[in-house]
């Protein structure tokens, strides 16, 4: 039996590429050193920080992954030895945090249970017992993936205001950055970070960093090693229109597509269109009588949610079957919580069938494993909240 | 605000293009007159009998539509003034009766009741009365797009065969072969058409033909004009392997790689496919307390299922909405149905999560209209059905 | 040993298909019937005027080929048994006159030796002699593709305004339009023909006719039978934005994004740049020592270049040579010029270095062949011509 | 004026990306944890030795470029402090020295004027006198695309075996790997290096790295910093099928494609037919009367050619002009040999004709700057090479 019909992928990362992407990206290469080059940098590096909510910002765009960005970020600005201190509540602040130590960072790690957000109390007494200013950097993960729990960036940044502590505040936001508010400027965030495969609907191959004038101050002195990550070297030939090493042309051609597509439907509508699109998922899991792996709702991720399975039940067999059966590709269970959740990533080019065909599938799997949900539910409790904040998308942007 | 996500075609064709089969068509064009030119076209003018079930038959490929497929199959055969028998039981029937009269063709038309099949005692009436042989041609359509009403064509086939007649057999499968069953030599099929954005999975933009010898024998003598759609400069020049004018080499080589996936997956296999997706939309259309235009259960269509809609309603609004707010796109109801009927295609690349979210955006938007159906009822009924019938299709065939 | 390199495709049709197109097309199937189609088939319908140079004439696109389009022309405007006049100089004449007979018309035909052009004189007599008027048309060639001969159009215009004589003016204008001037309006052509796969740089796929308000007067009561190709049917559906039978929409893409291109270089330069073109192939088949097949210098064409082997020798191995050893797609010769010249064909989307590629690998197929030309002499004539004349043509169109 | 026509790209890299790469990788994402995705990333870490000529090393793909490889080799198996050697003869070497200082490495730099090779006796000197092992790798670059000189890694190996010195050796590959012969196993080269927007025919975005058994075990103990270049997080992944973090995967099905295509062609054909295109470009700088910066003439890269403009000329000039006007993309004179060098890169998805059209642009270029050659000279003197050396390549491999 051969494989028909669309893969329904509703794995919080990579997210689909639209047709218009795809389609600017599918080119011959070209001279990265020719005089028509620097009009392609120049847009990317510049539209960039709309995403990141910043004007203020440097933008810096790696042939790499959200990883590679992690790493820019942390080697531009801090010194061997240097005391941080951040937030374990996932697998993906802990690599980060891994990153760190093994980069030889002395992390100060605040963990939490898998499922809850950053202790902001708990932040706040490091901070404040930190007279001395110690702690260099402030490490923050934005969005979960893991666990689909948002962290509130601007209670962290006032954390360090109230303090008047110096650390750079960095904040990784690969699973939020174009997909739900992110402000650098007003959070005055020194290092955000983000990948090409999430919001941005591309490919993962880029990954991003927007530096605050103090992180880029910082970088001119500080000692950890790099050289393919260097700020330096970027600035010198971004400056002109160029790459220190040959960039990946047909993400910087799909890059430019991507923010022109999320600049014409508007960032307040791209969020408010995550949220929704959220919000129904949320109901559906509430009519399944499941609950998110998130605990507090104030922290929901408007872009994942973590789908707990009830006691007995492995979440890894929802995923199989929903992707065996029903090419259905659902976020796995990451490390702690690996067969208690599944997840499903509501980001990226999106729309209300496609998360219904989703949830529609999540129930025959679901119910395959055994787990006792009603048949229709989750679709009919999202479809109803889908209905009554629909608005019409089509007959006016034609043939674009 | 702009369209997100993707679109849900689900019209009965044009149908979704395969990625696959959209990647095969990218590229340069190319000499047809090359040598490795023939390679190319013999592929594919022989592999395309096998969706139309004949291995006696001749393959003809027209850069046309089904439109221009039709008079192909008229004007090579059939002489000025001839008599034909047709039935007219929806919208294609008709127009390929009108086409009939106006190439000068004395047409018996057997008019039914839209939502019914072809009436085989009065057509069989009729051969039994034409002891003359008058009859040059039984023209019917296989599956009536606009109700979703299929016409047995053994039992016309049985019907010629009974009183020894010899009119030649016409077989509209436009927007039947290659999804459900159709067996050329067994029926014994003298002309057999059909287009390439229907099961075939491509754009619009070739008309295909298979004629029987039969059919070729008339097509030497017959009187009709035709240049453009000749048979016979098509055999000539397909026999060393060219076309008579340029061919539309991306739609060739999109054919041989829909043909191809159409091998791997198994035309039975095809066939079932169709089958139990049209089963569930049949059911959820129960669930709705809704009926189907077709009447006869025997003559429900696997490829496309016309809803009636209650009393009062207006299915153009069902249509208007799912497209404007759902980016949904329904087939609307055609002529004497149009405002009756909305349309669901469920024919070529389509899996159950997409059927599904269509079924799902079809119910917010009758109820929007007004029409009374409880909210997740046909996406649940479906499900139900489609659960029970399930079978792995994804982690054998990879990375294709 | 595998094909490496770009294919250099120099038929003369079809032509290189630009990136940009070929991107355009890349794109699922949509509802032909939905309320954003309109907007796609209205531009094309009304931007493809330009390229026929009138803005009075009604434009048609079938989804055809050229010959479909020739169909269309006749078949609308004419009666069984119409007396016409044609002239015929190569094989696209020869063949059009052949469905014009077919068709049931009454064709007087001007023959002459193929590589000479239109003989106007001979022409004028029958056209004066017709004093009843009995040639209800004239049909040419404006491009003999066979040949690279380009006929003066307004020289005919001329003989039937001299004797005021009625007959439709037809001109198949499919290996010039979109590459050299053609006025329509200006010289008042009745029905002008074209097909997309020439200096519209599509794929074929498309034949497309402008009528004249005349030719459209005449299609309502002429007699010969057509339904695919119905200017009527196709008067009714475009008149609200649709067609009458689904569209190759891809090619229609395609169409709207080759005539932008069209449009941003400007018409009067993309004919001067096939005129320069032009020019250098035929200093390279002078320096060679070698003659067109066009025998008139006024008459050479600027889209294709047939150029006379010597005696003794087999145009046919020069082309199998090219393409075997260097991937060089060069036009053979047709029928009664067949194996005595091969064809250059220089139109679409060319640029000088393409053109002194097919010049230096014809120069090496011919020597291999044994033709006594010096190699690289052709090459350098072409240059010496192309430097002095050359602009900058990058630095201010970037990444489009 | 707009751009018409192919872009010829002929600067070193990146280079030509096949059609059938670029259909390759428009495909939306995946779920690169699915069940399906180890067959894709299996392939290409095995296949990929294939071009590294090795069957006992270790493949690494690093989403970056080959500036990353350079530092994934160093970064994984050096400590800090650490003596190399490695030779400066242009600005690839340079650039990878610099990295190896900014690392923390004790770089010993043997310069050499740029357009010479490595010179083996100053490296066997130094060598033999390290009798205490204090250099742990010798770093050499195989192919200086600044200069167009091909290294003998053979004799660097030979040095290290005579005086039974355990240095690494460790290989740049980038622009030798897949285009000329590469024998990790038999040279015992420790880490070779490519990226793959060269030989590879793909955009760039990938780094790779081959390591032998004693690279891998030197890595399991070194100290410089790495995270997402470590060889480890990798083992660990790929020896299950995956990646540490999201792979760029269009690129691994474009790699896939690429591999091939040059299994298809046999790496021994691909070898022999960059050879022969270099020696055509060779022969046409003779030809004009100029040299190549490369001195020995047994230096020659096959890859490249920097071709020195006579005294007085600007280098920058002509290649201004051929892309300003000819749409034809030179390499640029890289530092120290700005100005005094243009370079045509022959290396990917050539053939003869698009080298001939390069030869021909870059004559029309040379002239206008009034660099006093003959024109068509060059191009003469290369076909004259192609032809006597010419086989069939099409006809046999049609339709891919």
């Amino acid at each position: 039996m051969s494989i028909h019909g669309k893969n329904f992928l509703m794995v919080p990362g990579p997210t689909n590429v639209p047709d218009r992407v795809l389609r600017a990206m599918h080119r011959n290469s070209e001279d990265h050193r020719s005089p028509d080059f620097p009009a392609l940098a120049k847009t990317v590096l510049e539209n960039i920080k709309m995403v990141f909510g910043t004007t203020k910002g440097r933008s810096f765009i790696f042939p790499a992954s959200g990883t590679g960005a992690w790493e820019a970020a942390l080697t531009n600005t801090l010194n061997k030895g240097d005391k941080v201190i951040s937030v374990r509540f996932g697998q993906f602040s802990h690599l980060w945090i891994d990153m760190m130590q093994r980069l030889g960072l002395d992390v100060t790690i605040l963990d939490v249970e898998w499922g809850e957000g950053i202790p902001i109390d708990i932040l706040s007494n490091y901070i404040e017992q930190d007279t001395r200013h110690e702690y260099q950097a402030v490490c923050v993960v934005h969005n979960e993936t893991t666990t689909g729990v948002t962290t509130d960036i601007a209670a962290v940044r006032n954390v360090l205001d109230r303090y008047h502590h110096p650390a750079l505040l960095m904040v990784d936001g690969v699973s939020s950055i174009a997909s739900i508010p992110f402000k650098m400027d007003e959070w005055r965030v020194d290092l955000a970070i983000t990948g090409s495969q999430k919001g941005l609907m591309l490919p993962a191959g880029l990954g991003m960093v927007c530096a605050s004038a103090k992180a880029l101050e910082r970088s001119k002195k500080n000692n950890l090693h790099r050289v393919f990550f260097s700020f330096e070297d970027m600035i010198v030939n971004n400056d002109v229109g160029y790459f220190p090493y040959t960039p990946s042309i047909p993400l910087l051609y799909g890059l430019k597509e991507s923010l022109a597509m999320l600049m014409e439907e508007g960032l307040e509508n791209v969020f408010a269109r995550h949220r929704r699109l959220a919000q129904g998922v949320r109901r559906a899991v509430d009519a399944w009588g499941l609950k998110p792996c998130c605990k507090n709702p104030k922290e929901y991720s408007d872009t994942v949610t973590a789908v707990v399975v009830p006691e007995g039940f492995d979440a890894q067999q929802v995923i199989r079957i929903a992707y065996e059966k029903y090419n259905l590709s659902l976020g796995t269970g990451l490390m702690k919580v690996r067969g208690r959740v599944f997840r499903i990533g509501h980001l990226g080019d999106l729309n209300e069938l496609m998360v219904l065909a989703t949830l529609a599938g999540t129930e025959m799997a679901m119910l395959e494993v055994g787990i006792p949900i009603k048949l229709g539910s989750g679709v009919a409790a999202a479809s109803e909240y889908y209905m009554k904040t629909s608005k019409q998308v089509r007959g006016l942007f034609n043939n674009i």
